[in-house]
């Protein structure tokens, strides 16, 4: 038995699925000579003691299948074992003798004997009423009195077969070398909106907000269709080496700093920063957000500002530097002397770990089920595998987002300790061929078996150069391509929908930034993104295809700033096609390639093609289609596709 | 640690090389945060007890490499293991900090402060010179009354660099799950060129030739420059149901039978057929061979005649049907009542198992040292991977061919499993596209490292379409074929060089089939073969291009009746370029379009191809060239390539 799929680096780390998904199994069966083989995938939920099992069956050149509906949350395991079916080889034998006449009629009074045989030794494994069927169909066979014919004709009936299928000898079947795993999730981990916003903003102008204010914004955000609002970190900020205004050196008097550098007198991570209110406000925030569809992120970010009360309580959680001064984070020649980075091979490492799994369960507590984690490829990456299957061992509904943004392996290898969702290079990805390389490489086995990406056009730390000091086509273009090439994507809210477009000199943050400082954004702005992106989550939850990745395809456009996609279920239920101007500031037109096959349309057949973003409706006929596309006016078609029957 | 290549299914397997390789293993090595990392490649053979290393050095990508010197024959274990590198972190940021002037001038002295406790750690890991040295190097760092700078010029000098990268810190090293393996073969596992050849056809026309008579057939088949001769079962030949001629049911007095029929009165898998002479005679033999170059191989087929003593002595080790006779094999509805299968899973099956295991021993005692295995599939694929690998602990220069004609992944299982060599599709694949996919698969990973195909154009049980009732040319195209696709090549002798092309109607067999009669073969008929194999095992022996399958490419070209590749050595010193005329009838004509940088030449490079078969010369420039081939006169071109210099 070989080439089980799926499984991650030889059964090392569990596949990927969400709740209700039917999960497929395939395995190579062989065996020697011409026996026939059987087999199963066997299965259990974690908290299940017995497996359950659901047979394979061939599909060609000695590979096998077999599926079974994930209906319960958590891991899962499975395996596969196989075995030679002696009766399956022995039925077969029969038949083809039977058919082959004089030739082998010498043959077949001992093969009935041999079947005769093989349904008592069944009949020895079988439950109460198939055991008494096959001893019956034993004696019929072994009935050497009986005419031949009519004994063949009886062992070569459908029913028999089926029966002895049934109780196989598995005596000496082969099993997989290791148990399997599948953690399911609900289906947010696979389809999600997320809306990242500053609660401290919420306020009247020059005014730290409060989480009170921040509800008071709710119904923005779910008026846009998200149903993910994440929050960066809610603790008590810091004061020693705060950061002022624009990343200064220095605070002045009255800077609110930045919500990263956790901890103070007032508490830590399981603290309410005193000026967005308390945990109750969180709570009551949290119940408010759910009441409109939304669910609230929090951020979890493990560093401690050297006001934190850990550093006192615990600095053998810090790493201390000859000099006796805690460690600082840095990146040579970067300091952040705001933050001390933890210590995760700490001697007293158990107390740590055991610590920060409790913020978690602490918030859980709180409602909250949603987690970003800042930075987790700074931390140890044991530490996160053994943390979260704690936590969903605990709480299988508990979602995870990696901000992780570092390098690729680096990447994947939190997603295969159990981040359910990542970061992902969107935010900097700008050519078709970027995102065909891309998107392939995120769509196909091995990485969409555990690696769920989620696309964001910005955050508070990054404006990426394409947004920066351009217009709202810019803007409307990264917002479409997040939006229907990943099922999870999100917007750094007020910056985006608002166009916030301005740097801060010499680097890619924006100026006057929200980490360190209050804004007072105009939600009301005449020329929002607002419109679109309430569009946009309205088309993502009309349309199934765009749930999902794994049926993402590219079509060719002989124009490279036209970039052209579809997204289907699998049984083509539902198909969008997309075409993008990649081409931020000009007009671009040109011919589209499309795959017919796979938008389930015929080679000659005509279609309509209806835009949902700009509402025009076209009538296209074989492959090869003119789009033409303007990032001021209409920046993308998002096209459903209807055939139109041959008059 | 991931991506630990190269390794056969997670480990379960070994790959294979030969005497000599380098061996070279990649992993991806990641840690969180900025540390730096490091990491060896543990390897030893499977007699020595002790693990040897080679360090890792980082390619790119978080991808690193290392390789080490295959110098001893049999199974070799190998383990990748890495570590965080604290030293080569701190020298990292000192590096930077150093150079970043007033902005960290500050951190100086604490860094040089950690950089001298690394020092001494180091210390106390290494051998008394290093640690002497880092002692050393630990006072000068830490002393305080020395200008900071001074201090930091010695951290930064390479030698304390190499010191500390000698001695890291591996208490916390992560290792490979499973300790994989490579096997050890001698190069002719991968480089040989097999002659079939039956010796009782060796004796005067009509006359049963003996092992005497092939004595003196062994000049002609050293002359053609063939090291492998490979002879079928020599044993006694069963007369129960005895095969005649053309595969008649019933034989005439004086058939010969069958070699693969095997056991009489005479004796079994351990005798020599009295009519072909004494062990005395295959010892002889065999030495005579030696001494010309060639190696004789056996052909091992474990099944009986009913006459086989076996049967008698060991009933049990045969299936029985119910009727009480034995089980002969079959296929339904074809019988071949003149074979009893071995049941390999008999309840006596360790006594049979070692029984076969000894028949193995027994032939290696008499100096052979390659089989060829006649229908490994049939049999327990667990005995071949016991029985291998028992008799390659003992005698690890013996090689094993699979004749497993059979469904892919069975085929690859028996290489796997610890067969050397394995015959393949090649007999039936026609078209450019055939080979060109065909090719593919066996020459790049996964398969490449585990199945070494050997190529026959045809065996005394195929003789292929396209070959029946055609003349010298469709036999040349399939020998060039053979000789430059693959490393590993043969030809059942006589019949393929004296051009023999008579099926037995209805079949896909020779008439007058050597398997159930003797032959006399004209071997001086002037339209042999042999000049022209001749050229190609002198050719092949002169280019080492050719003994090797890994650097295969095929180059395109417009005429798909030409098929077109190349083969070269990794340093491309010898590189050779061949074009086939596919068509095996009629003049094909076409251009070839090189890919240049394969070849090693530039792209306006002028370059002489001389033909190693025909003996022309070209003079090309740039990829696009034409080639014609006239089955008849030339079937192809064995290019080597000489760069003309730029005048």
């Amino acid at each position: 038995m070989e080439g089980v799929w799926p499984q991650i680096d030889a059964g090392a780390y569990p596949v990927k699925r969400v709740m209700g998904d039917r999960f497929t199994v395939e395995a190579d069966l062989t065996a020697d000579g011409h026996d026939r083989v059987g087999g199963a995938v066997l299965y259990r939920h974690d908290q299940e003691s017995g497996w359950r099992e659901a047979r394979l069956t061939e599909l060609k050149n000695d590979r096998w299948q077999a599926s079974f509906e994930l209906d319960r949350l958590g891991l899962w395991h499975y395996t596969v074992e196989g075995w030679i079916d002696h009766a399956a080889t022995w039925l077969r034998a029969l038949r083809i003798k039977a058919a082959a006449g004089e030739q082998s009629a010498a043959d077949l009074p001992v093969e009935l004997l041999v079947g005769s045989q093989l349904c008592a030794a069944a009949a020895a494994r079988a439950d109460a009423a198939d055991a008494a069927r096959l001893r019956e169909a034993a004696a019929a066979l072994g009935r050497t009195d009986a005419p031949v014919a009519d004994r063949v004709a009886l062992a070569l009936e459908p029913p028999l077969a089926e029966l002895l299928a049934r109780w196989p000898d598995r005596a000496r079947a082969a099993r997989c070398t290791r148990e399997l795993g599948v953690v399911v999730d609900r289906e947010r981990a696979r389809f999600s909106s997320w809306y990242e916003m500053f609660p401290r903003s919420c306020g009247s102008p020059g005014v730290h907000g409060t989480l009170r204010d921040a509800e008071a914004r709710l119904a923005h955000v779910a008026g846009m269709g998200f149903d993910v609002l994440y929050l960066p970190p809610i603790h008590p900020i810091g004061v020693t080496h705060r950061k002022g205004k624009n990343n200064a050196l220095r605070a002045e008097p009255g800077d609110v700093g930045s919500p990263w550098a956790i901890g103070s007198a007032d508490g830590g991570h399981t603290a309410v920063h005193p000026q967005l209110g308390t945990l109750d406000d969180l709570r009551h925030f949290v119940r408010a957000a759910a009441d409109l569809g939304v669910e609230v992120a929090l951020d979890i970010a493990f560093q401690a500002s050297p006001d934190h009360p850990w550093v006192k309580q615990h600095p053998q959680w810090f790493k201390h530097r000859p000099d006796g001064t805690v460690q600082y984070a840095e990146n040579p020649p970067k300091k952040y002397q705001d933050i001390y980075p933890l210590d995760f091979e700490s001697d007293d490492w158990r107390a740590l770990w055991q610590e920060l799994f409790g913020v978690f369960l602490f918030w859980i507590d709180q409602g909250v089920k949603i987690f970003r984690v800042d930075n987790p490829h700074t931390k140890s990456l044991y530490f996160w595998g053994w943390c979260i299957s704690e936590v969903r061992a605990r709480h299988p509904e508990v979602i995870f987002l990696a901000e992780a943004f570092t390098a690729p392996k680096r990447m994947y290898a939190l997603a295969k300790l159990g981040f359910t969702q990542s970061y992902t290079y969107f935010t900097w990805r700008e050519s078709a061929w970027d995102f065909q390389t891309y998107l392939t490489e995120l769509t196909t086995p091995p990485v969409v078996e555990f690696f769920q990406p989620n696309f964001w056009p910005n955050t508070p730390d990054i404006l990426p150069d394409h947004l920066m000091n351009r217009g709202r086509g810019a803007f409307a273009v990264r917002l479409v391509l997040a939006a229907t090439l990943a099922a999870n994507y999100g917007i750094y809210g007020p910056a985006f929908e608002l166009l916030e477009n301005r740097p801060r000199p010499g680097s890619g943050e924006y100026l006057d930034n929200e980490k360190y400082q209050l804004v007072a954004w105009n939600l009301e702005r005449t020329d929002s993104l607002r419109p679109l992106i309430r569009r946009l989550n309205r088309i993502r939850r009309d349309n199934r295809a765009l749930q999902d990745n794994r049926l993402l395809r590219f079509h060719a456009s002989d124009n490279p700033a036209l970039l052209c996609y579809s997204k289907r279920t699998e049984d083509r239920s539902n198909v969008i096609l997309v075409a993008v101007n990649l081409d931020q500031q000009n007009r671009q037109g040109g011919t589209v390639h499309l795959d017919l096959a796979e938008l389930g349309l015929a080679g000659d057949q005509r279609f309509r093609v209806r835009d949902l973003v700009g509402g025009g409706r076209y009538t296209w006929s074989g492959p090869h289609n003119y789009v033409e596309l303007d990032p001021y006016s209409l920046p993308a078609h998002v096209f459903t596709i209807e055939p139109i029957e041959p008059t």
